[in-house]
């Protein structure tokens, strides 16, 4: 089963491959990952999609949590959020596609979650990518967000 | 200076820590990191900001083209490029800010090029990011998109 971490770690050398090596060493699959800044300059969050077995990631993220350089392991399986990811993509425009512009290609950005990015995708099969990049996914907890009390 | 590398890897156990421990292990600080399927489920496209010193980095891209499970290695430095990254955060909504809708608070997406998302995180910054999660950035080159000769 597909597992979310999000996991907030030190911006030292090492961390990223550190922590990137104690879910490849036993096997796990990293499906897509992102590293970014945070508020604070000395940390940077991963958010990581992997998949393997859920008894042996559950030791993993609890080993991960005692290296010295990780602050926080947060995994979102059984909780509701809110997850995206973005893609950037190069498409032919021909003539034939496109006859009010008639560039060679175009760049097209486009943000989701998982399934609605597939979707676009398939439909972008159609023209032709010629490029493409995306980042893995990122997410937030969904709170119920509750008016504050007056 | 900051470079923004494009790393075509295979999908197998292992090349993303190889990888990062390349350019950790010689000192270079990993801004930001994307790893992100490719239309081709053999591969992963991996996408760096990385900052140090260029002649160190030249090596260090020919040292990591070397690498078997590496199919290519681009580095976007002196190019024209298209440019984005994505940001999820949470920030505070009270009956002051938002009398229209009164929730705890609210969630937010803004995709954009480095220094957009900069000043909209500034902005933000008023109202009280609870929450935060961003992508590292993606890159694609600026193609001169010439219309295709009829």
């Amino acid at each position: 089963m597909r597992h979310t971490i999000s996991i907030l770690v030190e911006n030292k050398f090492g961390v990223l491959a550190r922590v990137a090596g104690m879910f490849s060493g036993r096997g796990f699959n990293i499906h897509t990952l992102n590293v970014g800044p945070t508020l604070d300059p000395s940390t940077s969050r991963m958010t990581m999609v992997v998949q393997g077995d859920d008894k042996v990631l559950d030791q993993v993220n609890k080993q991960l949590e005692k290296l010295v350089d990780v602050i926080d392991v947060h995994d979102f399986h059984g909780e509701e959020f809110v997850d995206r990811e973005l893609v950037l993509l190069r498409v032919r425009a021909t003539s034939k596609t496109r006859p009010d512009v008639q560039p060679g290609t175009l760049a097209i950005e486009v943000t989701g979650s998982g399934g609605k990015i597939r979707k676009f995708l398939d439909l972008m099969g159609r023209f032709g990518i010629v490029d493409l990049t995306r980042t893995g996914k990122v997410a937030l907890p969904r709170l119920n967000d509750k008016p504050e009390k007056k």
